[in-house]
Protein backbone atom coordinates (compact mmCIF):
# COMPACT_ATOMS: atom_id res chain seq x y z
CA UNK A 1 0.00 0.00 0.00
CA UNK A 2 1.16 3.30 -0.80
CA UNK A 3 -0.19 5.20 1.64
CA UNK A 4 -0.73 3.88 5.36
CA UNK A 5 -3.06 5.53 8.04
CA UNK A 6 -1.95 5.37 11.24
CA UNK A 7 -2.54 6.53 14.43
CA UNK A 8 -0.75 7.36 17.78
CA UNK A 9 -1.95 7.47 20.99
CA UNK A 10 -0.92 10.58 23.56
CA UNK A 11 -2.75 8.79 26.66
CA UNK A 12 -2.23 9.62 30.16
CA UNK A 13 -0.40 7.15 32.02
CA UNK A 14 -1.89 6.81 36.07
CA UNK A 15 -1.11 4.92 38.97
CA UNK A 16 -4.43 2.34 38.13
CA UNK A 17 -3.46 -0.12 35.97
CA UNK A 18 -6.52 -1.32 34.80
CA UNK A 19 -7.41 2.54 34.00
CA UNK A 20 -4.97 2.41 31.82
CA UNK A 21 -5.38 -0.29 30.09
CA UNK A 22 -9.77 0.82 29.61
CA UNK A 23 -8.12 4.18 28.27
CA UNK A 24 -5.95 2.25 25.59
CA UNK A 25 -8.64 -0.21 24.65
CA UNK A 26 -10.92 2.83 24.38
CA UNK A 27 -8.11 5.10 22.03
CA UNK A 28 -7.54 2.13 20.09
CA UNK A 29 -11.33 1.24 19.33
CA UNK A 30 -11.34 4.90 18.22
CA UNK A 31 -8.56 5.14 15.98
CA UNK A 32 -9.83 1.67 14.11
CA UNK A 33 -13.01 3.72 13.90
CA UNK A 34 -11.45 6.65 12.58
CA UNK A 35 -9.73 4.24 9.50
CA UNK A 36 -6.11 3.55 11.21
CA UNK A 37 -4.61 0.40 9.68
CA UNK A 38 -1.51 0.84 12.44
CA UNK A 39 -1.76 2.20 15.63
CA UNK A 40 1.12 3.58 18.29
CA UNK A 41 0.70 3.43 22.32
CA UNK A 42 3.11 5.56 24.30
CA UNK A 43 6.12 3.65 26.14
CA UNK A 44 5.05 2.10 29.43
CA UNK A 45 1.62 2.82 28.71
CA UNK A 46 0.24 0.85 31.54
CA UNK A 47 2.95 1.89 33.98
CA UNK A 48 3.99 4.89 35.85
CA UNK A 49 7.64 5.39 34.70
CA UNK A 50 9.00 4.96 37.50
CA UNK A 51 11.65 1.66 38.20
CA UNK A 52 10.26 1.27 42.05
CA UNK A 53 7.09 0.04 40.54
CA UNK A 54 7.96 -1.65 37.38
CA UNK A 55 8.47 -5.25 38.96
CA UNK A 56 4.82 -4.66 40.23
CA UNK A 57 3.22 -3.98 37.17
CA UNK A 58 4.97 -6.21 35.07
CA UNK A 59 3.97 -9.04 32.92
CA UNK A 60 4.36 -11.69 29.94
CA UNK A 61 2.68 -12.11 26.83
CA UNK A 62 -0.34 -14.37 28.46
CA UNK A 63 -0.70 -10.77 31.04
CA UNK A 64 -3.68 -8.71 30.58
CA UNK A 65 -1.99 -6.15 28.55
CA UNK A 66 -0.95 -8.20 25.87
CA UNK A 67 -3.72 -10.17 25.50
CA UNK A 68 -5.75 -6.87 25.34
CA UNK A 69 -3.40 -5.67 22.77
CA UNK A 70 -3.97 -9.10 20.27
CA UNK A 71 -8.14 -9.41 21.08
CA UNK A 72 -8.14 -5.43 19.81
CA UNK A 73 -5.98 -6.14 16.78
CA UNK A 74 -7.91 -9.46 15.79
CA UNK A 75 -11.03 -7.88 16.24
CA UNK A 76 -10.75 -4.55 14.61
CA UNK A 77 -8.24 -5.40 12.15
CA UNK A 78 -5.29 -3.17 12.88
CA UNK A 79 -1.80 -3.26 13.58
CA UNK A 80 -1.19 -2.39 17.19
CA UNK A 81 2.71 -1.80 18.03
CA UNK A 82 1.98 -1.64 21.71
CA UNK A 83 4.21 1.06 22.77
CA UNK A 84 6.32 -0.33 25.65
CA UNK A 85 5.35 -2.34 28.92
CA UNK A 86 7.18 -4.10 31.88
CA UNK A 87 7.96 -7.05 30.33
CA UNK A 88 8.87 -9.80 33.00
CA UNK A 89 10.94 -13.24 31.43
CA UNK A 90 10.35 -16.43 32.91
CA UNK A 91 13.65 -16.15 34.72
CA UNK A 92 12.18 -13.27 36.08
CA UNK A 93 14.01 -10.63 34.32
CA UNK A 94 12.19 -7.49 33.67
CA UNK A 95 12.17 -5.90 30.36
CA UNK A 96 10.97 -2.43 28.44
CA UNK A 97 9.69 -4.07 25.76
CA UNK A 98 7.57 -3.28 22.39
CA UNK A 99 5.12 -5.70 21.54
CA UNK A 100 3.72 -5.50 17.99
CA UNK A 101 0.53 -7.26 17.04
CA UNK A 102 -1.34 -7.74 13.01
CA UNK A 103 -4.45 -7.68 11.64
CA UNK A 104 -5.05 -11.55 12.86
CA UNK A 105 -3.98 -10.78 16.72
CA UNK A 106 -0.31 -12.70 15.90
CA UNK A 107 2.65 -11.57 17.61
CA UNK A 108 4.37 -9.83 14.91
CA UNK A 109 7.65 -8.70 16.51
CA UNK A 110 8.77 -7.95 20.01
CA UNK A 111 11.60 -4.85 20.92
CA UNK A 112 12.90 -4.86 24.26
CA UNK A 113 15.12 -1.08 24.55
CA UNK A 114 18.22 -1.91 24.13
CA UNK A 115 19.46 1.57 25.30
CA UNK A 116 18.61 1.93 29.35
CA UNK A 117 18.62 5.56 30.42
CA UNK A 118 20.71 5.70 33.26
CA UNK A 119 22.09 9.07 34.34
CA UNK A 120 23.36 9.95 38.16
CA UNK A 121 24.50 13.73 38.14
CA UNK A 122 26.04 14.74 41.65
CA UNK A 123 23.63 16.65 43.23
CA UNK A 124 21.54 16.34 39.83
CA UNK A 125 19.08 14.01 38.31
CA UNK A 126 18.85 10.29 39.29
CA UNK A 127 17.44 7.82 37.30
CA UNK A 128 18.98 4.12 36.45
CA UNK A 129 16.72 2.19 34.69
CA UNK A 130 19.46 -0.52 34.90
CA UNK A 131 18.79 -0.66 38.82
CA UNK A 132 15.76 -3.24 37.72
CA UNK A 133 15.94 -3.49 34.11
CA UNK A 134 17.80 -6.09 32.05
CA UNK A 135 18.40 -4.69 28.29
CA UNK A 136 17.46 -5.71 24.47
CA UNK A 137 20.10 -7.00 22.39
CA UNK A 138 18.87 -6.49 19.05
CA UNK A 139 17.59 -3.66 16.47
CA UNK A 140 14.29 -4.37 15.88
CA UNK A 141 12.25 -4.85 12.17
CA UNK A 142 9.07 -6.10 11.17
CA UNK A 143 6.68 -6.22 7.86
CA UNK A 144 2.84 -5.60 8.07
CA UNK A 145 0.61 -3.59 5.41
CA UNK A 146 3.52 -3.65 2.53
CA UNK A 147 5.61 -1.79 4.64
CA UNK A 148 8.71 -2.26 6.68
CA UNK A 149 8.78 -0.83 10.34
CA UNK A 150 11.35 -0.11 12.94
CA UNK A 151 11.29 -0.05 16.19
CA UNK A 152 13.35 1.72 19.09
CA UNK A 153 11.70 2.95 22.34
CA UNK A 154 12.77 6.07 23.98
CA UNK A 155 17.00 6.67 24.90
CA UNK A 156 17.61 3.95 21.83
CA UNK A 157 16.85 7.16 19.70
CA UNK A 158 19.89 8.87 20.32
CA UNK A 159 22.09 5.53 18.71
CA UNK A 160 22.39 6.39 15.41
CA UNK A 161 24.16 3.02 14.81
CA UNK A 162 20.71 1.74 15.72
CA UNK A 163 18.72 3.38 13.52
CA UNK A 164 21.29 2.55 10.69
CA UNK A 165 20.32 -1.19 11.34
CA UNK A 166 16.64 -0.83 10.70
CA UNK A 167 17.41 0.54 7.85
CA UNK A 168 19.74 -1.46 6.45
CA UNK A 169 17.17 -4.22 7.23
CA UNK A 170 14.49 -2.08 5.08
CA UNK A 171 13.22 0.43 7.38
CA UNK A 172 11.10 2.75 5.64
CA UNK A 173 9.45 4.18 8.99
CA UNK A 174 11.02 4.06 12.27
CA UNK A 175 8.68 3.85 15.27
CA UNK A 176 9.40 5.12 18.80
CA UNK A 177 7.89 4.78 22.03
CA UNK A 178 9.18 7.21 24.09
CA UNK A 179 8.73 9.34 27.02
CA UNK A 180 11.31 12.33 27.58
CA UNK A 181 11.67 14.69 30.15
CA UNK A 182 10.71 18.76 30.31
CA UNK A 183 14.82 19.38 30.43
CA UNK A 184 15.65 16.57 27.49
CA UNK A 185 12.91 17.69 25.36
CA UNK A 186 12.99 20.96 24.75
CA UNK A 187 16.43 20.40 23.76
CA UNK A 188 16.79 17.50 21.96
CA UNK A 189 13.29 15.80 21.24
CA UNK A 190 12.45 17.22 17.84
CA UNK A 191 15.87 17.52 16.61
CA UNK A 192 16.43 13.70 17.46
CA UNK A 193 13.32 12.63 15.72
CA UNK A 194 13.96 14.88 12.10
CA UNK A 195 17.39 13.75 12.78
CA UNK A 196 16.77 10.04 12.27
CA UNK A 197 14.18 10.59 9.62
CA UNK A 198 16.84 12.58 7.57
CA UNK A 199 19.45 9.93 8.14
CA UNK A 200 17.29 7.06 7.46
CA UNK A 201 15.40 8.75 5.14
CA UNK A 202 12.48 7.14 6.99
CA UNK A 203 8.65 8.26 8.38
CA UNK A 204 9.58 8.45 11.66
CA UNK A 205 6.86 8.55 14.47
CA UNK A 206 7.04 8.86 18.33
CA UNK A 207 4.71 8.27 20.45
CA UNK A 208 4.44 9.61 24.27
CA UNK A 209 1.75 9.70 27.60
CA UNK A 210 0.30 12.98 27.61
CA UNK A 211 1.81 15.61 30.06
CA UNK A 212 0.59 15.12 34.08
CA UNK A 213 2.12 17.66 36.57
CA UNK A 214 0.93 15.65 39.49
CA UNK A 215 3.27 11.98 38.33
CA UNK A 216 6.39 11.20 39.51
CA UNK A 217 7.86 11.53 36.16
CA UNK A 218 6.72 14.73 33.86
CA UNK A 219 6.55 13.31 30.20
CA UNK A 220 7.55 16.00 27.53
CA UNK A 221 4.69 14.48 25.50
CA UNK A 222 4.81 16.22 21.90
CA UNK A 223 4.03 12.76 19.82
CA UNK A 224 5.29 13.59 16.46
CA UNK A 225 4.77 12.45 12.72
CA UNK A 226 8.12 13.46 11.29
CA UNK A 227 8.28 12.80 6.89
CA UNK A 228 11.36 11.49 5.74
CA UNK A 229 12.41 15.06 4.44
CA UNK A 230 12.74 15.44 8.28
CA UNK A 231 9.79 18.53 8.67
CA UNK A 232 7.54 18.23 11.03
CA UNK A 233 3.74 17.05 9.64
CA UNK A 234 2.24 16.78 12.91
CA UNK A 235 2.70 17.52 16.86
CA UNK A 236 0.53 16.44 19.69
CA UNK A 237 1.67 18.93 21.93
CA UNK A 238 1.27 18.27 25.87
CA UNK A 239 -2.21 17.26 25.98
CA UNK A 240 -3.99 13.87 25.84
CA UNK A 241 -5.13 13.39 22.06
CA UNK A 242 -5.22 10.80 19.29
CA UNK A 243 -4.14 11.66 16.30
CA UNK A 244 -4.50 10.18 12.34
CA UNK A 245 -1.60 10.90 9.96
CA UNK A 246 -1.05 9.76 6.83
CA UNK A 247 2.06 8.19 5.70
CA UNK A 248 2.98 7.05 1.79
CA UNK A 249 5.86 6.01 -0.12
CA UNK A 250 5.65 8.53 -2.80
CA UNK A 251 7.56 10.56 -0.53
CA UNK A 252 10.47 7.82 0.81
CA UNK A 253 11.21 7.68 -2.77
CA UNK A 254 11.49 11.31 -3.51
CA UNK A 255 13.75 11.91 -0.99
CA UNK A 256 16.07 8.91 -1.49
CA UNK A 257 16.09 9.90 -5.29
CA UNK A 258 16.71 13.76 -5.08
CA UNK A 259 19.28 13.23 -1.83
CA UNK A 260 20.78 9.54 -3.04
CA UNK A 261 22.72 8.56 0.06
CA UNK A 262 22.38 5.18 -0.51
CA UNK A 263 24.37 5.28 -3.29
CA UNK A 264 26.79 7.23 -1.98
CA UNK A 265 27.35 5.52 0.76
CA UNK A 266 31.30 4.16 1.27
CA UNK B 1 44.13 23.85 26.94
CA UNK B 2 40.66 23.95 28.16
CA UNK B 3 39.37 26.91 26.01
CA UNK B 4 40.64 27.49 22.35
CA UNK B 5 39.96 30.52 20.27
CA UNK B 6 38.69 29.64 16.63
CA UNK B 7 38.20 31.33 13.83
CA UNK B 8 35.72 30.78 10.52
CA UNK B 9 36.68 32.33 7.41
CA UNK B 10 33.10 33.00 5.33
CA UNK B 11 34.91 34.55 2.05
CA UNK B 12 33.43 34.85 -1.38
CA UNK B 13 35.21 32.42 -3.88
CA UNK B 14 35.64 34.42 -7.40
CA UNK B 15 37.18 32.60 -10.19
CA UNK B 16 40.30 34.76 -10.25
CA UNK B 17 42.36 31.97 -8.13
CA UNK B 18 45.55 34.84 -7.14
CA UNK B 19 42.81 36.57 -5.97
CA UNK B 20 41.06 34.19 -3.25
CA UNK B 21 44.86 33.06 -2.73
CA UNK B 22 44.83 36.65 -1.72
CA UNK B 23 41.63 36.98 0.46
CA UNK B 24 42.28 33.91 2.12
CA UNK B 25 45.98 35.14 3.55
CA UNK B 26 44.80 38.52 4.50
CA UNK B 27 41.68 36.36 6.40
CA UNK B 28 44.06 34.06 8.17
CA UNK B 29 46.29 36.71 9.20
CA UNK B 30 43.54 38.51 10.48
CA UNK B 31 41.96 35.96 12.08
CA UNK B 32 45.65 35.23 13.52
CA UNK B 33 45.72 39.11 14.57
CA UNK B 34 42.71 38.35 16.72
CA UNK B 35 43.87 35.71 18.76
CA UNK B 36 43.14 32.61 16.66
CA UNK B 37 44.57 29.38 17.63
CA UNK B 38 43.30 27.80 14.76
CA UNK B 39 41.32 28.86 11.70
CA UNK B 40 39.13 27.04 9.04
CA UNK B 41 38.47 28.28 5.27
CA UNK B 42 35.48 26.86 3.17
CA UNK B 43 35.55 24.01 0.96
CA UNK B 44 36.79 24.97 -2.60
CA UNK B 45 37.95 28.27 -1.52
CA UNK B 46 40.56 28.47 -4.38
CA UNK B 47 37.90 27.48 -7.35
CA UNK B 48 34.79 28.00 -8.32
CA UNK B 49 32.25 25.35 -7.08
CA UNK B 50 32.02 23.90 -11.11
CA UNK B 51 33.53 20.22 -11.71
CA UNK B 52 34.28 21.79 -15.37
CA UNK B 53 37.28 23.28 -13.88
CA UNK B 54 38.39 21.36 -10.87
CA UNK B 55 41.02 20.09 -12.84
CA UNK B 56 42.12 23.60 -14.47
CA UNK B 57 42.69 25.11 -10.09
CA UNK B 58 44.15 21.23 -9.09
CA UNK B 59 47.52 21.12 -7.31
CA UNK B 60 49.22 19.10 -5.43
CA UNK B 61 51.32 20.18 -1.89
CA UNK B 62 54.06 21.95 -3.40
CA UNK B 63 51.48 24.21 -5.35
CA UNK B 64 50.69 28.04 -4.57
CA UNK B 65 47.92 26.78 -1.88
CA UNK B 66 49.25 24.58 0.17
CA UNK B 67 52.32 26.64 0.14
CA UNK B 68 50.16 29.87 1.32
CA UNK B 69 48.50 27.94 3.87
CA UNK B 70 51.75 26.46 5.36
CA UNK B 71 53.93 29.58 5.48
CA UNK B 72 50.64 31.22 6.90
CA UNK B 73 50.45 28.81 9.50
CA UNK B 74 54.31 28.97 10.35
CA UNK B 75 54.18 32.90 10.37
CA UNK B 76 51.34 33.10 12.57
CA UNK B 77 51.60 30.28 14.77
CA UNK B 78 48.61 29.14 14.09
CA UNK B 79 47.05 25.78 13.24
CA UNK B 80 44.84 26.26 9.67
CA UNK B 81 42.83 23.90 8.22
CA UNK B 82 42.30 25.01 4.90
CA UNK B 83 39.18 24.12 4.11
CA UNK B 84 39.35 22.20 0.59
CA UNK B 85 41.06 22.81 -2.90
CA UNK B 86 41.08 20.56 -5.76
CA UNK B 87 43.73 18.37 -5.29
CA UNK B 88 45.61 16.28 -7.95
CA UNK B 89 47.70 13.19 -7.05
CA UNK B 90 50.81 11.29 -8.92
CA UNK B 91 48.34 9.53 -11.08
CA UNK B 92 46.18 12.91 -12.16
CA UNK B 93 43.45 12.32 -10.28
CA UNK B 94 41.68 14.86 -8.81
CA UNK B 95 39.98 14.95 -5.21
CA UNK B 96 38.45 17.56 -3.04
CA UNK B 97 40.62 17.69 0.18
CA UNK B 98 41.37 19.38 3.20
CA UNK B 99 45.06 19.85 4.23
CA UNK B 100 46.06 20.79 7.96
CA UNK B 101 49.19 22.51 8.67
CA UNK B 102 50.09 22.85 12.13
CA UNK B 103 51.81 25.56 14.19
CA UNK B 104 55.37 25.45 12.74
CA UNK B 105 54.00 24.76 9.12
CA UNK B 106 54.15 20.95 9.24
CA UNK B 107 51.20 18.86 7.36
CA UNK B 108 49.26 17.33 10.04
CA UNK B 109 46.96 15.81 8.42
CA UNK B 110 44.90 15.62 5.11
CA UNK B 111 41.22 14.26 4.32
CA UNK B 112 39.71 13.45 1.03
CA UNK B 113 36.48 14.21 1.04
CA UNK B 114 34.33 10.49 1.08
CA UNK B 115 31.16 10.62 0.24
CA UNK B 116 30.81 12.99 -3.20
CA UNK B 117 28.00 14.53 -4.21
CA UNK B 118 26.22 12.69 -7.22
CA UNK B 119 22.48 13.93 -7.95
CA UNK B 120 20.49 13.32 -11.24
CA UNK B 121 17.15 13.88 -11.03
CA UNK B 122 15.54 13.65 -14.56
CA UNK B 123 13.90 17.42 -15.20
CA UNK B 124 15.93 18.33 -12.23
CA UNK B 125 19.36 19.38 -10.75
CA UNK B 126 22.51 17.38 -12.44
CA UNK B 127 26.12 17.50 -10.84
CA UNK B 128 28.13 14.78 -10.49
CA UNK B 129 31.72 15.72 -8.49
CA UNK B 130 32.71 11.71 -9.44
CA UNK B 131 32.81 12.61 -13.05
CA UNK B 132 36.05 14.46 -12.16
CA UNK B 133 36.95 13.58 -8.67
CA UNK B 134 38.06 10.75 -6.87
CA UNK B 135 36.67 9.72 -3.39
CA UNK B 136 38.66 9.63 0.02
CA UNK B 137 38.96 6.09 1.24
CA UNK B 138 39.10 7.24 5.30
CA UNK B 139 37.49 8.91 8.16
CA UNK B 140 40.46 11.49 9.49
CA UNK B 141 41.04 13.13 12.84
CA UNK B 142 44.25 15.32 13.72
CA UNK B 143 45.45 16.43 17.12
CA UNK B 144 46.36 19.93 17.76
CA UNK B 145 46.65 22.44 21.00
CA UNK B 146 45.58 19.54 22.88
CA UNK B 147 42.45 18.64 21.47
CA UNK B 148 41.14 15.78 18.89
CA UNK B 149 39.36 17.35 15.88
CA UNK B 150 37.67 15.57 13.30
CA UNK B 151 37.17 16.65 9.52
CA UNK B 152 34.64 16.02 6.90
CA UNK B 153 33.73 17.61 3.97
CA UNK B 154 30.29 18.43 3.11
CA UNK B 155 27.90 15.72 1.71
CA UNK B 156 30.32 14.00 4.41
CA UNK B 157 27.82 15.04 7.00
CA UNK B 158 25.50 13.54 6.19
CA UNK B 159 26.78 10.28 7.05
CA UNK B 160 26.78 9.65 11.20
CA UNK B 161 29.16 6.58 10.57
CA UNK B 162 31.46 8.94 9.52
CA UNK B 163 30.95 11.29 12.38
CA UNK B 164 31.01 7.97 14.98
CA UNK B 165 34.16 7.06 12.88
CA UNK B 166 35.84 10.43 14.23
CA UNK B 167 34.07 10.10 17.27
CA UNK B 168 35.73 6.79 18.17
CA UNK B 169 38.84 8.07 17.20
CA UNK B 170 38.09 10.38 20.28
CA UNK B 171 37.07 13.68 18.24
CA UNK B 172 36.07 16.80 20.59
CA UNK B 173 35.72 18.87 17.74
CA UNK B 174 33.97 17.86 14.37
CA UNK B 175 35.06 20.60 11.19
CA UNK B 176 32.81 20.10 8.19
CA UNK B 177 34.37 22.75 5.52
CA UNK B 178 31.13 22.69 3.33
CA UNK B 179 29.51 24.44 0.31
CA UNK B 180 25.42 23.69 0.66
CA UNK B 181 22.84 25.29 -1.59
CA UNK B 182 19.40 27.42 -1.53
CA UNK B 183 18.10 23.77 -1.85
CA UNK B 184 19.34 21.51 0.44
CA UNK B 185 20.76 24.23 2.81
CA UNK B 186 17.24 25.58 4.44
CA UNK B 187 15.90 21.88 4.96
CA UNK B 188 19.21 20.33 6.35
CA UNK B 189 22.18 22.62 6.73
CA UNK B 190 21.34 23.35 10.60
CA UNK B 191 19.96 20.21 11.63
CA UNK B 192 22.61 18.25 10.03
CA UNK B 193 25.09 19.91 11.89
CA UNK B 194 23.18 20.17 15.21
CA UNK B 195 22.65 16.54 14.64
CA UNK B 196 26.37 15.88 14.80
CA UNK B 197 26.50 17.37 17.59
CA UNK B 198 24.07 16.11 19.20
CA UNK B 199 24.93 12.61 18.49
CA UNK B 200 29.19 13.35 18.68
CA UNK B 201 28.57 15.10 21.91
CA UNK B 202 31.01 17.50 20.22
CA UNK B 203 31.70 20.92 19.39
CA UNK B 204 30.96 21.33 14.90
CA UNK B 205 32.34 24.14 12.98
CA UNK B 206 30.80 24.32 9.72
CA UNK B 207 32.66 26.92 7.29
CA UNK B 208 31.09 28.04 3.88
CA UNK B 209 31.98 29.92 0.99
CA UNK B 210 30.10 33.58 1.33
CA UNK B 211 26.85 33.88 -0.58
CA UNK B 212 27.68 35.48 -4.24
CA UNK B 213 24.62 35.52 -6.46
CA UNK B 214 26.33 35.98 -9.19
CA UNK B 215 28.23 32.68 -9.38
CA UNK B 216 27.37 29.36 -11.18
CA UNK B 217 26.96 27.93 -7.68
CA UNK B 218 25.15 29.75 -5.38
CA UNK B 219 26.24 28.84 -1.50
CA UNK B 220 23.95 28.49 0.93
CA UNK B 221 26.98 30.22 3.30
CA UNK B 222 25.81 30.11 6.91
CA UNK B 223 29.07 29.45 8.42
CA UNK B 224 28.35 27.68 11.82
CA UNK B 225 29.51 27.11 15.72
CA UNK B 226 27.27 24.37 17.36
CA UNK B 227 28.31 23.30 20.98
CA UNK B 228 28.25 19.64 22.25
CA UNK B 229 24.26 20.32 23.37
CA UNK B 230 23.55 21.15 19.84
CA UNK B 231 22.53 25.04 20.05
CA UNK B 232 23.87 26.82 17.83
CA UNK B 233 26.09 29.85 18.75
CA UNK B 234 27.79 31.52 15.78
CA UNK B 235 25.66 31.21 12.10
CA UNK B 236 27.62 33.77 9.93
CA UNK B 237 24.73 34.71 7.75
CA UNK B 238 25.04 34.95 3.71
CA UNK B 239 27.48 37.86 3.99
CA UNK B 240 31.54 37.16 3.77
CA UNK B 241 32.77 37.40 7.23
CA UNK B 242 35.31 36.21 9.86
CA UNK B 243 33.97 35.15 13.23
CA UNK B 244 36.01 34.48 16.15
CA UNK B 245 34.66 31.87 18.33
CA UNK B 246 35.33 30.27 21.71
CA UNK B 247 35.37 26.99 22.03
CA UNK B 248 35.84 24.80 25.76
CA UNK B 249 36.15 21.37 26.87
CA UNK B 250 33.99 21.88 30.14
CA UNK B 251 30.81 21.90 27.65
CA UNK B 252 32.25 18.17 26.00
CA UNK B 253 32.41 16.83 30.02
CA UNK B 254 29.31 18.27 31.12
CA UNK B 255 26.83 17.11 28.29
CA UNK B 256 28.82 13.80 28.18
CA UNK B 257 28.46 13.03 31.94
CA UNK B 258 24.71 14.50 32.17
CA UNK B 259 23.49 12.30 29.07
CA UNK B 260 26.28 9.78 29.34
CA UNK B 261 25.56 7.97 25.88
CA UNK B 262 28.99 6.39 25.70
CA UNK B 263 28.61 4.15 29.04
CA UNK B 264 25.24 3.22 27.37
CA UNK B 265 26.43 2.64 24.18
CA UNK B 266 25.86 -1.07 22.88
Amino acid sequence: MDTLKVALIQMPVVTDKAANLQRAEAALRQAAAEGAQLAVLPEMWNTPYDTAVFADYAEDTEGASCTLLRRVARETGMVVVGGSIAEKDAQDRIYNTCFVYDESGALLAFHRKRHLFDIDVPGGQYFKESDVLTSGASSTTFSALGWTFGVGICFDMRFPEQAADMCAAGAECLIYPAAFNPTTGPMHWSLLLRARAMDAQAWTLACAPARRLDSGYTSWAHSMVVNPWATIEHDLGTEAGLRLARIDKSSLQAVRTQIPLREARR
